[in-house]
């Protein structure tokens, strides 16, 4: 493939939904958002292969509840693409693409209060453990998406809720308290972070 | 804190681990590994607060069973370190801290074939989508560690089975067919990769 062609085919987001695991059933292939699934005769989406993402997923209608970060792949049940254990839904009833910077310019800034107050940390590189780094604390209270789209995980390693945070999508990349990471979020508990890649 | 004091407690493994979710309950603090928790007088490991890490922890005794990544960090919960939601387990066992090389100098070659044959990919990052970097299957059949330590992941993002993959430990860090990869592991199917921070 040559670099132009590599470049158009990054530029084309696809993804294929099946109604049965193991990508069984009937299937949908998506080249844009989908704010709802129901309304295109699918009771529900139970594997999914990314040909071209990044995408997010939502557990509600119109990107609402519980993130899934969605990158090429298989994910042949539900468990693959939820994170979080604790907390089972079946759901993925909206998604749309992610636009990404390019994946060596990203940066965020971390904020030991809300509303970007206290003392900041500034990341250009994934963290799966932001503790290890120096961060004192699993909370994160507000952030600033400098450049880039990442995502946030409650545990280390990159577990448990998700949260995608956004430069181009969310105001200018504020998030000034966790209620604005997503319509889920019951805490600003963020322990591990990482640049979303194209 | 100096580079010197930094540099001595990056050295230092330190972990506590507690009977009850939430860092209640029974507790104890580890820094060498330990092959059976139950030989400890501990009935179940529901929490675990990683000071200084990285660890890797066991379903059974002696280093047996599904494998889980612990990095610095609060793990309020079991949820919070099986990244496998599809095969409940709630054991960890055993566990040991896991000597990595520097972060920057970290090196692996993937295979195509068993016994590192066909064509190879040399990685120096992290990947959490092997397929977006160019690997066309979802499979890897064997792994080399030139240098550091890595964890596989059974789904894109970092997701599922967790495989960690050691120069200094595995032989010459040569694993020649899926069911090196450990002793819960039933397919070659890796879909994400990461090096192990320290």
């Amino acid at each position: 493939m040559n670099p132009q062609e590599h470049l158009e085919q990054r530029g084309t987001f696809r993804m294929t939904v099946f109604e049965e695991e193991y990508f069984q059933g009937k299937s949908c292939e998506f080249r844009f958002e989908c704010q709802n699934i129901l309304e295109r005769d699918f009771r529900k989406i139970r594997s999914i292969k990314v040909e071209n993402g990044p995408w997010v997923g939502y557990e509600y209608p119109e990107f609402q509840g519980q993130q899934f970060i969605l990158e090429k792949g298989d994910y042949p049940c539900y468990q693959a693409w939820s994170g979080n254990s604790s907390y089972r839904t079946e759901h993925m009833l909206s998604f749309r693409p992610i636009k990404c910077a390019n994946h060596s310019d990203s940066k965020i800034t971390l904020y030991e209060c809300e509303d970007f107050m206290g003392r900041k940390f500034e990341m250009c590189e994934d963290y799966p453990s932001l503790q290890a780094m120096g961060w004192c604390s699993k909370e994160v209270p507000s952030i600033k998406v400098n450049t880039g789209a990442w995502v946030g995980y409650q545990f280390p390693g990159y577990r448990g809720y998700q949260y995608i945070f956004e430069r181009d999508r969310h105001g200018q990349g504020e998030y000034r308290c966790y209620n604005e990471y997503g319509t889920q979020a019951h805490t600003n508990q963020i322990q591990s972070m990482r640049r979303i890649q194209q």
